[in-house]
């Protein structure tokens, strides 16, 4: 039998996992890709191999009935069925918040788990998905290894005053401060700098992780100092349905003047502003590419978030004193041309020059000249929690937690 | 008699007045300024004259019944009974919110007090003080003639994308917006610009206006592009007890949390946030300056105050293009020599460099070298208001609004 690693990423309807061999010494090799949509309503689950090709594809009914528990427990099944066999060691989760305690990956007991539950009210909308699955396999398999990867953990080192809000200290002692996502994806981005150019992994870096949750970082020397996301998953850039940095005005005015409770005004926050609130039309920059020469509201919503991704990057290279690079990833980094020829066209004032020919086909440089660069980097958050989680095996059960990166 | 113009600041407790010769052709001139401080609690009123001499110091008892109906017939009568006698021929209103209708100052009717009420939900702590003034002076002095300039007008004329939240469409119809404030103070500063360097009123300029309340304002050629307050008072800039830029993710923490009501929680972000949250002992920037050296708390709050200034200067830099100069004003940004070295120093990636002799001494000019130059302007809002209050008054009164600058 082939030993493992399960990485996870589950949500309120959907569970994402890759499938990595642990390997022996080198990198954890990853063999399939899934997904499960419509949990709860339509389940659906594909499953492709390293070729992309489809080795499963089902249904499960629509009876309501199929939640994260059988689709945890379909996968586990799966695995151990596959020919050949593989032999599950271990499970790293994506888990969206680690709060001031947890800095780095960390193997899940009991009193973690309870620590990462008592952290359900600064992300009430991923944090309880992604702690589901880590009870479940804690239940049905208690023996197996499960490790907690952050998405908050990258920016811990942040100096002190990048991560304050202007609020009164006992907020801020209370855990209300900046906290910053997308840490793995920005961790991945920062260990593969070197090898597309040894200079920028020493320098001035803003990465823009653009997906359909957005935001930028900037490194300095491959540590972040400072993140768009704040608090929650809410601030900073427009995403796909979320609104990002938003006057707290406006809140009041939503439960105000528009009547709106609590929950309502966060969930019209979180699920219907960003794109799809600016456009009506769609969350999907590639739908919003497509009709946007005969529909203005869409154009302006792609205008807004090239915009506002203009105006952060300058706080950021505020924040750096300087830039070197810059950096597309995610969904629409890493795939759609026009945003990034966008975004580039309009720091020229910090120096950067578009190559239109590198940039169309994806670069990896799509800059010339000798100002700062910028660059197309693929994304691999999967990977980081395999990386991790085989760290976290490797490590004594006793080792304390080492200080972030 | 002389013929004179009042100008009118109204807050909460407190009234801000200055009286203005008409003049003749020429700018109005200040012959007066005073204060009302307390009202409904100890009211206590002061007024200088031109040379800064007390003219008046009084208290009006604590019985809580003298409020603002009191403290403006007190100044009328105070006017009409100074010697020579003074005609008072207009008042101009220093209003908040213009809303997405009064983008240059008007002359107040009754459709025009009607609509400015509507617009309290926009503003709802500073709204109601500003109008209740106009309702007063029409009861008793029907004939007067009234003026409200807006601090949102001067904004009016930014790219619609400055102004866009990520919201559904039917909100930003619906007003919520990015308006901006502080426009009195900026009109001021880009009128006076010419004088200190004709270049710069051609040029990319950055306005801090930096008091209690506190904003940046980006100038393409004298006029608004962006600015860092929103669509309320409390965003931006991190002010003396109001927050600054918020993840709205905390208003929600704050109600369900906290357990606070939506009025606690606004009224803890606008009274109990900012320099005095972060520092725990004053609101003040001259107190915090003072006792920095032995309290790390309210180094802290200094340290926040100029990082957050740096991080928006860097997103308004984007949104010009690059920056020419950078003008300090208003009560901080004028008198505190520290906070400028402070936020220049930390601009250096801009190409400023700060000549520390000139910034001891107030400048004008606090920088040297080729790069972009700082500057110390004092702001005079209130001269504003009498150039526009003199200005509607020539109007003939059927003439319509003309669009803003």
């Amino acid at each position: 039998m082939t030993p493992v690693l399960l990485v996870l990423n589950a949500g309120s309807s959907s569970l994402k996992f890759q499938v990595f061999i642990l390997g022996d010494g080198e990198e954890p090799q990853r063999i399939f890709r899934g997904l499960f949509e419509g949990l709860r309503e339509a389940p659906h689950l594909r499953i492709r191999d390293r070729t992309g090709t489809t080795v499963a594809d089902e249904d499960f009914g629509s009876d309501g009935a199929f939640g994260h528990e059988d689709a945890l427990l379909h996968v586990a099944a799966w695995m151990r069925a596959h020919s050949g066999g593989f032999e599950l060691v271990a499970v790293g989760h994506r888990i969206v918040h680690g709060g001031m305690t947890y800095c780095e990956p960390v193997r899940v007991t009991a009193e973690v788990l309870e620590a990462l539950e008592r952290l359900v009210p600064l992300a009430p909308l991923h944090q309880p998905h992604n702690l589901e699955p880590i009870r479940i396999f804690r239940r049905r398999f208690p023996d197996l290894p499960q490790v907690a990867c952050f998405d908050t953990a990258f920016h811990a080192g942040q100096p002190e005053i990048a991560r304050l809000f202007a609020l009164p200290h006992a907020m801020m002692e209370g855990g209300v401060r900046r906290y910053g996502f997308h840490g793995l994806s920005y961790a991945y981005i920062a260990s593969v700098l070197p090898a597309y150019d040894p200079a920028l992994a020493a320098g001035r870096v803003v990465v823009a992780h653009l997906g359909n949750g957005a935001s930028l970082c900037a490194l300095n020397r491959g540590a972040s100092v400072a993140t768009t996301m704040g608090f929650s998953a809410l601030d900073g850039l427009p995403m796909g349905t979320r609104c990002g940095s938003l006057d707290a005005g406006i809140v009041f005015y939503m439960l105000r003047e528009m009547k709106l409770g609590p929950d309502e005004a966060e969930r019209m926050l979180y699920t219907q502003s960003g794109l799809l609130g600016v456009s009506g039309i769609s969350n999907d920059m590639r739908t919003l590419r497509r009709v946007a020469a005969r529909e203005p509201d869409a154009r302006r919503a792609i205008d807004l978030f090239v915009y506002r991704i203009g105006r952060e990057l300058g706080s950021l290279v505020a924040a750096l004193g300087g830039i070197d690079a810059l950096i597309f990833t995610a969904g629409i980094g890493e795939n759609d041309a026009a945003t990034r020829a966008e975004v580039l066209r309009g720091a020229a004032w910090a120096g950067f020059e578009l190559d239109d020919a590198a940039n169309a086909s994806g670069g990896p440089r799509v800059t010339r000249g000798p100002g700062p660069t910028a660059w197309v980097i693929p994304t691999d958050e999967e990977l980081m929690i395999a990386r991790a989680t085989r760290a976290v095996l490797s490590r004594p059960r006793s080792s304390r937690p080492q200080p972030a990166l």
